[in-house]
């Protein structure tokens, strides 16, 4: 029996999320932002926005937009004027204030009515230098964290239906993973193929292609190579790593594939690699903290002798982004929740040679790990 | 005679700038923040790095990556050791030194050692607070500016070759809005016109769609309205505003169309809308205050009783993106100098009912404006 949430038809839209479901989130977060001893949270256009309130400024980023968190009040939302409507029109919006400012005033001053003039605020990472230093100056008192240093884990544990989406982008993911093995390899450059990659995952249902790598042969070494011009050639290793945005949610999956057979080294290393994952896999579980993921996975390829090869860490989160906290990396002692969901992806890297990587999106369950990636992990032979 | 340079055949890409072109830039940027009493300048991913150094990282940027301009030294780029090979084939690698910092380290550590302790460096406006509160946070006495506004006009004035670029992504703007007259209208949705926008771009060698407005009736009285489920109708004004990158430079354009004959107050509305553009481009000439030809355009507008339904400034620069310094806005007196390139996008919005805007992208020459759009400016009848 398949214990995972009845993914939505590929094609289905899920149901919005609706006001009260961001009411929800802006609540919770406030709380969270009073725990962590602050005076709030100042969030700006990005994931964090969308997912605490559903709105995604149209203009450029250089006229500032704040969402300001304050527990105990409520939400407030400044806007540049013209991008009134707009703000009105999220659907998190009834759930919040809207005011604005005009091209022309002191943006910095007016946000600054909405804050605690000597304040300890978070204030999304991705917040413009231009915006946090706007603030510093307009209220030196204030002083700020990022958002991911003080409350790293906001957006990390996933609710139900925040799961559903993603198992139904997994889905997509490995749709598209199957159907890429029937294409030919040999004689197209990986360019050739990202873009079937890219079409593949935009057929099964994806707004957004985020990535779509083909590394073949000594590309495949070099764990962020993209897709270049290089001619996929017989007895190449490749590196597929694809993904994107499903219905607002991430995908995120790798396989290596070898054109034609391969070489016995080829094949220990991608065993090796396997295995390293499965380890990881086999760990996941509530109560464990992320660096322990990723040491399971580091020892299997470091008492293989390949620890100088496997060069990243093991995984970071997903959820409105395709990259995002909890990140399992030697340091990161959070230990996992049910509801965290998180790729698996140990690699081997021969430098000029060949790379291996194998990566699953994996949900954290009271029960253990779930993957919501399901295609085999044998070293599929392509043509 | 076509004083304009002659712009690339369209599906001809240029050639790619050179290790000496990036040198040069560097050079002369670090000499500015000299100039700007600056210690240095802090440049992370984005325009300013791409211009700079033409280089873009593939990954997510939680992992810092700073180039780092000090006047008299060599430019140096920080990377996280598993980028550095798309760091070293960065075509303006060559013309600075690339170091690296590793998964588990202190990246702002890494990047203090870069940096004087208590020097004021100006700082990419994109760059992330969570870097930059790192950076505050490694080097206490250290202070920052955002660069545009210590060096607002950084990548103002364009050099031949980029003037070239942009003259060409204008021509194919102007060739894409050609072809949409042809499209059908009435009975369509934007969003459908919208597609069809982004479309031609595509096939005039953009690379990048950045926006396809499409605004009819009411909502063309939303300055910031992108493209709906609206289907447009017989009778309607309909916004077009679209643009985005070929060849690495800018393309914005808008014109505002009707299905079908328009009323006399349609005809009043985009005739003035339409001598407020053109008395705004009659101002452009070097040494000119930028405030200069928002007020022109405003004044024309506000004489004729239209005042209060023309929010926005009058527009922006572009280039490597297609907003940035300098502002066409109230405030703004740096004054033009040949090589500014910018959009004149006055426009007059009436809510609820209809809107008009009508822009093109000019450069400022010594001898005065030179429009890059040149498709006319009557307001074309579609079906």
């Amino acid at each position: 029996m398949n214990e995972a949430p009845a993914p939505f038809a590929e094609n289905d839209a899920p149901a919005p999320f609706a006001e009260q479901d961001y009411a929800a989130r802006m609540t919770r977060t406030a709380r969270a932002a009073a725990e962590a001893e602050l005076a709030g949270l100042l969030v700006t256009p990005g994931p964090d926005m969308v997912w605490l309130c559903g709105y995604r400024p149209p203009a450029p980023a250089e006229r500032p937009t704040l969402l300001v968190l304050t527990p105990g009040s409520e939400p407030r939302l400044l806007v540049p004027a013209l991008e009134r409507p707009d703000a009105e029109a999220a659907p998190g919006a009834g759930a919040l204030r809207v005011s604005e400012w005009h091209d022309g005033q002191d943006p910095y001053a007016a946000a600054s009515g909405l804050l605690l003039p000597s304040g300890r605020y978070g204030v999304s990472d991705t917040t413009w230098a231009l915006h946090l230093l706007g603030l510093q100056e307009a209220l030196p008192l204030t002083t700020y964290r990022a958002l991911t240093t003080v409350l790293p884990m906001l957006r990390a544990v996933k609710d139900e239906p925040e799961a559903a989406r993603l198992t139904a982008a997994a889905a997509a993911a490995d749709a598209a993973y199957e159907e890429i093995l029937a294409v030919r390899f040999a004689g197209r450059r990986e360019s050739d193929v990202a873009a079937d990659l890219a079409r593949l995952l935009r057929e099964h249902g994806h707004s957004q292609v985020d990535f779509a790598v083909v590394g073949a042969g000594p590309n495949g070494a070099d764990p962020h190579h993209e897709a270049g011009d290089r001619v996929i050639e017989q007895g190449d290793t490749v590196v597929l790593d694809f993904g994107g945005l499903k219905d607002g949610y991430g995908s995120d999956t790798t396989r290596t594939v070898h054109v034609g057979e391969p070489t016995d080294e080829e094949r220990t290393v991608h065993d090796l690699v396997r295995t390293a994952q499965q380890a990881a896999f086999e760990a996941v579980a509530p109560g464990v903290p992320c660096q322990e993921i990723d040491r399971r996975a580091r020892r299997v390829v470091e008492d293989a002798g390949y620890g100088d090869h496997f060069a990243h860490r093991t995984g970071h989160g997903i959820g409105v982004t395709t990259h995002e906290p909890p990140y399992l990396a030697e340091g990161e002692e959070t230990p996992l929740a049910p509801g965290m969901c998180f790729s698996i992806e140990p690699g081997v890297y021969l430098p000029g040679r060949f790379g291996v990587r194998i990566e699953d999106i994996v949900l954290c369950t009271p029960d253990g790990g779930r993957r919501l990636n399901t295609t085999d992990h044998g070293m599929a032979i392509v043509e």
